[in-house]
Formats: structure tokens, C-alpha cells, sequence
């Protein structure tokens, strides 16, 4: 779902049987209550009220507000919208700060995001499943990376990590700190520093 | 308080009558439980039983918790040391990222940093709040910048308020979605990449 369309909410196209449709019931009430009201408003009882969903089967499946935060952050990791190929560095930085910005500043996904983070700095399991996310987001760009090092247009040992990290931590930063417009032009600029900054060796590991 | 000296409390060393040592000891309080438990545990009875302070004069001075996190970051933002100047782009900027990188690195200013940029994701006046003491940050370092293109390191038009932004963005970043430690190493990393970037004039505005 996440760094998808943003019109795209959990499992309203994806196959599967009953299993299959409760979970993505339950996650998208889940992300509904993030999105609308934060992370101190999600509520088991409610979450299966919503879904339509046996209160018995959520608390069984998911135990806590903090585990369904975690098989969220889990569902919206494997709905993610492959890498793009550009064939260029910031062709390809470009891509992926465009599609962090279109998810930060769609109402309900940026909301999403928020609160998501504001749960992870209150529970370390929150925490631990949105750095998963985080991680499962950079492994697929890192790529990006490794092929401009390959094509010379970064040195080598640049760590292809740190530069998509560094792409998207602007407007992640602009989204909590600042009333600033979270537009393509921020986008832009994030994909076009990381660049710059990788091209002149900034992201080299120390030896 | 925040990016001094991690040992140094809210009004332990300022002068001032009765009203600025209960203001001290409101906040101290406020900043305390913040780190400790987070913005969902702030309660204005439990912070006045904690600062020896009347409750009647916590409710009336600073009416809701919102209320009294608005006045925990301004106070924060006026406690905040100075730039220091070193005489080049890169230098600045890497004081500035040592000093963000100290602070959150800091367990107990880490997690008083986390908890407001919760708050600010749930409650609008929390958010305005904590833009403002951001801004005045940002507003303190810009010089920096603008010092810097006056000695032609970076290209004319370079915006110094996106240049300090992007020095911090990464630190904060690395905080809320990753494990990673949060060293020297990546407070020299963000300083080096913002300044390649700005030098290579990727924060230059738009005409």
C-alpha cells in the first residue's frame, strides 16, 4: 500500500482466500484509524468492529495494537511499488524522492507515516517493525547505487545505503519539522543533493 | 536546553524570581516525563505533584499539556547555544551536525526529542510549536550559509535555509527509522554532503 498509488488500500485488489481478505480488512481499518486519529486511538475492539471482523479472531491473530502496527508496517513493505530504472544516478534518486513525496503528501498516507512514526518512538516493537520497513525500502533502491559506482558515475565504496537513506531523510524531515509545501520541487532537490553529495565521494565508507 | 550541554537543565544555572524558578521546575518536570514516558503520559496534576508546584498555578499558567509543550520547546529554542563560526562552509556545518548529533545521541534529549516530534504528529498546536523552535534553529545557523557564498564557496541564489535543513534531516532520520548508531561518523557524513551538495549548487533557488 504504502509508496504505491495512493489511491491503492490493502488488499482491495490482491487475491486470496478468507485468511487472506480478514487480514486485509483489518489492516486497512488499521491504517483508516492511524491515518484519522493516531496511534493512541487504535483499538483492538474497534479494529474488529470496523473490519466486520470476530473480536476473537484479531485478538488471536494479533495480539497486541503494537503487533497489528507491525504486520501493517509488514503489508505495507511487500505492497511496495518496485524500484524504477532510469539509467542515470539521479534519474533513478529522482524516482524514488518523487514517490516518497507523493506518498508523504497524500493526506491520508502522510498521516499514515506520522503516525506510524510517532508509534515507533513510544514502542520499541513499533520501532522495530517500521526500521524493517525502512530497511526493506532501501535494500530495493540500493541497487540504484551499485549500478552508478559500475557505470563510474560514483567512486567506489560509496555505500549505496547511506545515499538512499540521505535522498529521502529531507522530506521526511520538512514533513515533521516544518509547514513547508512537501512538493515535486523537494523532491527534486533531495534526489539532486544525494547525487551531488555521492558524486563528490560524501558517502565513501571509511577504510 | 536542547543542543546545550547534555548535563544542563531547564533553569538550573538562569537567575530569575519565583515565577522563573516554577516555570524551571514545571518544565524540568515536563522534560523529564516526556523522555521517560512520552507525550501520552504528560498530565498537568502529575507534572505539578512532580515540580512542587501548586496545581491551580500549572492549569492556569499553562492550561492543557499542549500548552505546556508549546512553552517546553520555546524554551528550548532560547536555551539553545549559538553558532559557532570556523571560517568555512564545512566546518560550520559539521559543528552543527556534531551538536544535533550530540543532542539526540543523548539517551534522555533523544528520547525528549522523539516524544515532542510525536506530540507534533497528533496535535496541531504541538506541531506549531515545534516548527517554531526548528525555525528559530534553522534561522540561528543560517548565516553560515550566507557567509559562505559571500566568500564564493557556494554558487549565488544557494538558499541557507534548505543547506542547514539538510544538514540535520539525515540525523533525524537516522534516529526514527533506523537502528543504526547515531555517531560522529554520521554527524561529519551529514555536514560533508551538505556542503558538496551546496558547493555543486543543488540548493540554489529557482529564479
Amino acid at each position: 500500500m504504502e509508496f504505491a498509488e495512493a489511491e491503492s488500500d490493502p488488499g482491495t485488489t490482491r487475491p486470496g482466500g478468507r485468511t487472506a481478505r480478514v487480514r486485509a480488512s483489518v489492516l486497512r481499518a488499521a491504517a483508516d484509524v492511524l491515518a484519522e486519529q493516531g496511534f493512541a486511538h487504535l483499538d483492538l475492539a474497534d479494529i474488529a468492529r470496523r473490519a466486520e471482523v470476530g473480536k476473537t479472531t484479531v485478538y488471536r491473530r494479533w495480539g497486541t495494537t503494537t503487533g497489528l502496527v507491525a504486520d501493517l508496517l509488514l503489508d505495507m513493505a511487500q505492497q511496495s511499488v518496485p524500484r524504477t530504472e532510469t539509467g542515470s544516478l539521479l534519474g533513478d534518486l529522482r524516482a524514488n524522492t518523487r514517490l516518497v513525496q507523493r506518498t508523504l503528501a497524500d493526506p491520508r498516507q502522510g498521516a499514515l507515516f506520522k503516525a506510524v512514526i510517532a508509534a515507533a518512538t513510544c514502542d520499541p516493537k513499533a520501532a522495530e517493525a517500521l526500521q524493517g520497513f525502512y530497511s526493506a525500502r532501501v535494500d530495493a533502491w540500493a541497487p540504484c547505487v551499485e549500478q552508478a559506482a559500475a557505470r563510474g558515475e560514483v567512486p567506489e565504496g560509496t555505500d549505496p545505503h547511506e545515499v538512499i537513506r540521505a535522498a529521502s531523510a529531507p522530506l521526511y524531515y520538512r514533513l515533521l519539522t516544518t509547514a513547508l509545501p512537501l512538493d515535486e520541487d523537494a523532491a527534486d532537490r533531495a534526489a539532486t543533493a544525494a547525487a551531488a553529495a555521492a558524486r563528490a565521494g560524501a558517502y565513501v565508507r571509511e577504510a
